[in-house]
């Protein structure tokens, strides 16, 4: 089994080289200063430094849960299992269903999809569309499957986001089979408008909802989480444990401090949201101005802008970009074939806007 | 399959309980301060909280492979993979050897046979005994399994190390059959008198060393690492990066930080050593005073103590001792069969002499 196209260049890659390929978050929005502070606090207990419990620092578990149950979604800390990013959270999950057949969206998150293949889930792809997956292409996979990996939020990498309608048949499909959902939702908070419903809300005994910080505050801190039913959280948990034990402490220290300040948390969120809208907006105008030919719908939130060329292979395009010193991931590697495309997933949140345009223009050079 | 016993206590006790039950290691000895001031210096590089390398930063796998150089054992960062503890690289390895057999101590450490049961692996057990597995028996069982998980030095459960004969003859009979030793090696730093030659030395081919931070430094950062030849690192790579991308980033600056400066890591390495040493003996000598029934050897380093009482059911007599909050591991947790057994492992690092004493007496009054 192949490496993630994506590691792989994040590893390879000089500084010359602009990058649209990472889902790497915006830097310099990084709350180097109060994750400092609150660092300072923490080793006022030595005990954080000691061996922690498998499922996550409860007050850090009841943080998580509040913010569910805020959203109308109830939720204690017994629903939440902490995990080494959201990434850990998925290889959990897996490891669980392993040998089973899944119902994944096409095109899907590449880090997902090694996974299933490692634990050797045996995917079923569905079409997904601008307002979400192809609904009676869903349940005609889901009803075999009965368990199902969708990203309604801003879907890496299709960017796509779905719509209100789509949510409840997801959810009543699931119900109807007595199905699994694992509804991965990295991006949720990083909305341009609004905040969309969870599927999972509807489907509190049938789901694993997935969040993370990697996003919303810092990677390096590899911080996710599960929510789902008691019942689902111990049946994992010895997955967990025997991953790691548990997630590092410092880091869950660090959060469970810097969450303690809850309007800090939600100024910090606004501004990544208006960088964010900032960048998407400038990106999609440049993509209008420098490479008219590339056609998208521009996202309502997240990191990523999907679109495609005419007639070309985007395979070979990014080979070509990256001899210009351009950077991007071609579609085929987010479909299970890993088909001939002409579609490129690009990042925005990462790349500053004279970046932006220059790299654009390298796109453009080696068409 | 059930959780770690070990675990489960650790989640379940309350703060009056005497435990001898966990690997923790003696929290008063974390360095704080060092830590804390580390840990200021790495913010002032906000790429420290960015996404990183999956096999982990590099100044942090040069440190690791500088110390296995400067023990005659010629190593470069590339043959480093930095992992969530030594427990994920226990599962790492597990995973890419899925479903094979592989020869293992008895008893052995809990967590790394599940860790085998949850990827299928079939356990052949070999005799354990005070210098070491039996030889002829190891043969026998390498021969056809060519796989096989060691602890040599200050074995949990075990608490016995190999002499430098048997390494010798472990290191020949791996090399014979071409197959692959797994090391682990998370208490050879922790040796009263000097430190053992690594069997892995003689195999740099056909081995995976397992190293550890948790019980030199700080368990919490969850930092551990795996030694083996670049073609084998590579061939995991897949399944690292599958888990969880990399490792806590904030966890390996701090690491690569605090050990800039070597002399001051040597002198708190040679803290500890001195503490547990002290305890060992007082552990020892209060056992023989206290429980002349319980025959055992003095360890020669790490964090426990194995021996065993005539004639008695040692999971029956854990359930009396908890009534009487004292707590520690039944030997059967460290069969692959869960065999009854007299058998008993305590910990010596984590409790203080007076907690020693009162607890081996509620041990005496529960028999």
């Amino acid at each position: 089994m192949k490496r993630s196209f994506i590691r792989e260049i994040l590893e390879s890659i000089d500084e010359q080289t602009i990058s649209f390929a990472g889902g790497l978050p915006n830097e310099k929005l990084f709350p180097v200063e109060d994750l400092k502070n609150v660092t300072q606090k923490i080793f006022d207990n030595p005990k954080v430094l000691q061996y922690s419990v498998s499922n996550g620092i409860k007050p850090l578990r009841e943080k998580i849960a509040q913010q569910y149950s805020n959203e109308g979604f109830p939720t204690k800390a017994e629903n939440i299992l902490i995990t080494t990013g959201s990434q850990q959270a998925m290889y959990i999950i897996a490891k669980y269903f392993e040998l089973k057949d899944i119902t994944v969206e096409e095109p899907s998150y590449l880090g997902a999809m090694n996974i299933f293949k490692l634990n050797k889930l045996k995917m079923q792809g569905v079409k997904l569309e601008e307002d979400g997956i192809i609904i009676d292409a869903f349940e005609k996979s889901f009803e075999k499957t009965k368990l199902a990996y969708l990203i309604p939020d801003f879907q890496n990498p299709f960017s796509s986001t779905y719509s209100q309608d789509k949510r409840e048949q997801i959810a009543k499909i699931v119900q109807k089979y007595n199905g699994i959902l694992i509804e991965d939702s990295p991006y949720s908070e990083l909305y341009f408008d609004k905040k969309n419903k969870s599927i999972s809300k509807e489907l509190p005994q049938n789901s694993f909802h997935l969040g993370s910080f990697s996003k919303t505050l810092a990677p390096s801190l590899r911080i996710g989480w599960i929510r789902a039913s008691e019942t689902l959280i111990r049946s994992i948990m010895i997955i967990k444990e025997s991953i790691d034990l548990h997630s590092c402490g410092i880091s869950q220290h660090i959060l469970d401090e810097y969450l303690k300040d809850e309007n800090r948390y939600k100024m910090h969120l606004q501004t990544i949201r208006n960088d964010y809208k900032t960048k998407m907006n400038f990106f999609a105008q440049t993509l209008e101005e420098v490479l008219p030919e590339f056609t998208f719908t521009k996202p309502k939130g997240g990191m990523f802008l999907y679109g495609k060329f005419n007639d070309l292979d985007s395979f070979e395009l990014v080979q070509r970009c990256m001899k210009n010193r351009v950077v991007f991931v071609p579609g085929s590697e987010f479909y299970i074939d890993n088909r001939k495309t002409s579609e490129v997933r690009f990042n925005y949140s990462h790349t500053n806007i004279e970046d932006i345009k220059r790299g654009l223009e390298l796109v453009k050079a080696s068409l």
